[in-house]
This record gives structure tokens, sequence and C-alpha cells, in this order.
């Protein structure tokens, strides 16, 4: 391979880093692959910091010593995010979501990708320092912005069940007490998920009373893993008193009027 | 802002345009963003261009014309997908992964962000040129793979339910067998789900009989959808007669022997 132009190897770095979020990469593995001396890959990497976070498109940090290099950060800041949200609390204000029983239809908002990436990089965002070891959430409408959350941190997803299906193999079930409607559920997670000990970021897409984060909650007792942050999509005003303490919610549900057609939504941070 | 240089340029240019796969964005846009002639933004893009695909980290394409500009493709070569499958074929064949009722454990890779990542992006390569509308799948272990499918090609993603949520409205359903069990069981979708007249991926992760995805390829011609695609990340050697036609399958599992505790999987495609 001919010899790289500056701006033809920082182009490669940014691709790189950027598709593997919080990867570590080491000085050695860029100037083997752009064929260039590790002291002009350093000042490669030293123009890409400071555009990439001059231009606020996330953080570049490079960690020193031995097992050191340089990894890519996702970070949205709060005008970043207040943005985002206000769009998304305009979308989310249109009467036509209204289904009957007074929920708000959103997936297709939730499950549109660029929605869900950005979500996940604002809970990555907000939980960076937690040192997490897991994303946990539970089945089916959870997994979207977790799974998200999880790629902008670099950690794994762990999924919990509603039932109890035979391919996980042995598993460690719980029954909870879903807040709004008091009926008794199940959930279950295979016993393979989780190494004892972790630290686990909970994420889900909503939450009334809080029953099925409570839950989440009592299912990683079970697995010794201590949860070290909570995150939400909607949470909604009533009830007030939440089966949880502290969480992350972009956005407060107060009311969704059925008959004046009116959803009275808005940012929850 | 002060004017930026070349390398800061390509550096945004690059961030923006992989962060956002598939998108068209104008050189206006560009060009207002760096504080450049539209002519030294194309001059950058064209640099981008030469590097990111001679380096084989996807494509880059100008669209001409007024409604033109540059985007950003996921692009998996062959040989890339070929040595991806091989180091997870490696994985899949330990026999630690052999769970009771010889099935095997597979969440642990399905979950991991960047496997998932990477099956999303090799599906969306091979189905790039589909004019696909939306990705299908249905609840659970299909959802991963099916949104990183739709990231990488910026279009929806819909999952269809095996109950009939409330949260939903409206809602298809429609009554299938499973293949191999033979049982008869439900799933639905939002009727709100689907433009009618789509052109769609189904994505899942396992496909014994088929009986799943022919029940989704039902549920689709309900909305009247036309499939155009079909990827799956494991299919079974037995029963050989498939429910469905023409499918791509990354592994092949021919065996999973309990007694000897061998695990039979060879790459599908």
């Amino acid at each position: 391979m001919e010899k790289l132009k500056k701006n033809e190897r920082v182009t490669a770095l940014v691709k790189i880093l950027s598709d593997n979020p919080n990867h570590i990469f080491t000085l050695s593995y860029f100037s083997e692959l752009l064929h260039a001396a590790k002291s002009t890959i350093s000042e490669d990497i030293s123009a890409v910091k400071k555009i990439i976070e001059q231009m606020s498109l996330g953080i570049i940090e490079t960690i020193p010593g031995a097992q050191g290099g340089v990894r890519y950060r996702t970070e949205v800041n709060n005008k970043q995010t207040m943005e985002f949200l206000k769009d998304l609390c305009i979308k989310l204000k249109d009467s036509s979501r209204i289904i009957p029983g007074s929920f708000i239809y959103m997936s297709d908002i939730m499950y549109d990708p660029s929605y869900a990436a950005r979500v996940g990089e604002i809970f990555a965002s907000k939980f960076a320092d937690k040192a997490a070891d897991y994303v946990v959430t539970i089945e089916t409408k959870g997994i979207i912005p977790a799974i998200m959350t999880a790629r902008a941190l670099n950690i794994p997803l762990v999924i919990a069940r509603r039932d109890n299906r035979v391919t996980e193999g042995a598993t460690i079930s719980i029954n909870y007490v879903s807040g709004s409607s008091h009926k008794i559920q199940t959930m279950s997670l295979s016993k393979r998920s989780l190494k004892e000990q972790s630290r686990v970021i909970v994420i889900d897409d909503f939450m009334k009373a809080g029953g099925t984060i409570k839950g989440l909650y009592d299912l990683m007792h079970e697995f010794r893993a201590e949860v070290v942050g909570t995150g939400v999509i909607v949470s909604t005003l009533e009830p007030k008193n939440k089966l949880i303490g502290e969480y992350y919610s972009l956005f407060l549900l107060k009311e969704v009027d059925n008959i004046s057609r009116h959803i009275d939504i808005e940012i929850g941070i």
C-alpha cells in the first residue's frame, strides 16, 4: 500500500473509532494499519480529537501507558439532548397517536433506527461514568433503546423474558406485581446471562408505577448484581409514588385525554 | 468559526456520514456546516470516498441532480463476511454452549452489540439493492439482528408480537403452525405498523422448519406487503424441506449431540 496522506489516515481513523464506541485501539494498531509512525498517528489523533470535540460529535480519549491507546466515546451534550427531545415531544403530542385505553402509539418512533440510536446515545452519555458491565431490559419494547445504549457503551445487553423459553437453559425466575394492574407476573433470566457482582444499567421504554422495573431490580438482586442507573423513555405523572427510587426519564406523560383528544406530555429531564 | 483545514473537514464529513447510513446529505448542508465552498466539499468527498472504499470500510455514493448529495452505505464484502463468520463459528462450536433439549446457548453472542452490529451490516449488504421499506421480525431474539439491519439500511423496524398487547391499538392477527412443534400459535401486528404495498425484509435469529417465518409471510400478505428478502442467523439442516423458499442463512446447524457434546455447525452462505 502506498503512503497515505494525512486526510486519508484521518478518514480511516475516524471511521474505525466511530464504528467501535468505547473500544480501546492501540497506537500500534493504527500505526500498522495506516503504515505510519506512532508519532504521526498520535498527531493525527490530536487533530481528530480537536475537531470532533469542537463540533460536539463525541469525545476522543487517549489512554496513556502500556495498556493505553485511543477510543471514541459517545457524548450528547445537554443542548443536543434538549433539541432532540423537543423535536420528539412535538411528534408524541400528535393526537392521532391516541389509541383505545388512552395509550399512545409510539412504535413508529421507538423502532425508527435513527431515533433509537440517538436515544441510546443519550442514555449512554448519562451513564458513561457508571462503569457498567451490562445493560438489562425486559422484552419487548425496551429491547430497542437498551441495545442502542449497549452499543454506544460497548457492553453486552441482557434481556429478561416474560416466560421461560427452553432455549435459554437453566433460568432464575421471580414473580413480581405489576404496579398498575396489580397482577402477579413472572420474569426469567438465563443463569448464564450475567457474571456475579456485575454493575448494570436498567433501560425500559415506559414506566407507570415502576412494578416491572422493580421486578428487574429484584431479579438483579438474585444475580448479586448492582443497579447503577435506570433510564426510561416515558414515565407517567401518576401514580406519583413510584416503586423505585432514582431514575432518568426522557419524557413525563401527564395525561392522555381520550375525549378532547389531547396528549399532555413534556420533557422529563 | 475559523476556517477549517482539509483534514478537519474530512473528520466531520466521515463522522456525520458514517453515523447516518443511507441518509442523503446535500452538498449545501456540508458547505454551510463546514464553511467551505461546494467545490471544496466535493473534493473532500472524493478524497473520503477513495480511502473508505480502498480500505473496504463501506461505500460513499454521490447522487447527482437537484435531489442529489452524498451518502454512506454499509458494505461488508465477501472476504470480510467470511472472516467474521469463521471467527463466530468457532465460538458457536464450543460444547459448553449445549443446553438441555440439544439447544445452543447463543444470547451472549447475539446480544453483544459489536457482533450484532456486524450481523446487521452483513444482512444490509446482502439486501442493499432490494429497495426495502421496512425490516420485519417477530419477538424476541430476532429483534436484535433486525434492528441492526434496519439501522444499517436506515429503514424502520416492525416487530410482530406473539400476543396482542393493548398498547398497539387495532391489530391484524394470524394463526400459524410452528413447523417443528406443530402447535398452533398467534402473531399480531398493529394496523399502523406498515403502509400498504410495502417492500419488506424478514430477519430472524433461528429457523428450523420455517413455520414462524412462513407465518410472517402470511402476515405480510394481509398488509399487502411484498417480502423481498429473508435473512436468518442460524438454520438447521433438518428438516430439509423448509416451509419457505429462498433465504439467506449465515450458519447451517447440522447436529447437536448431547451425548458426545459435539456441535456440528458450519457457515451457511
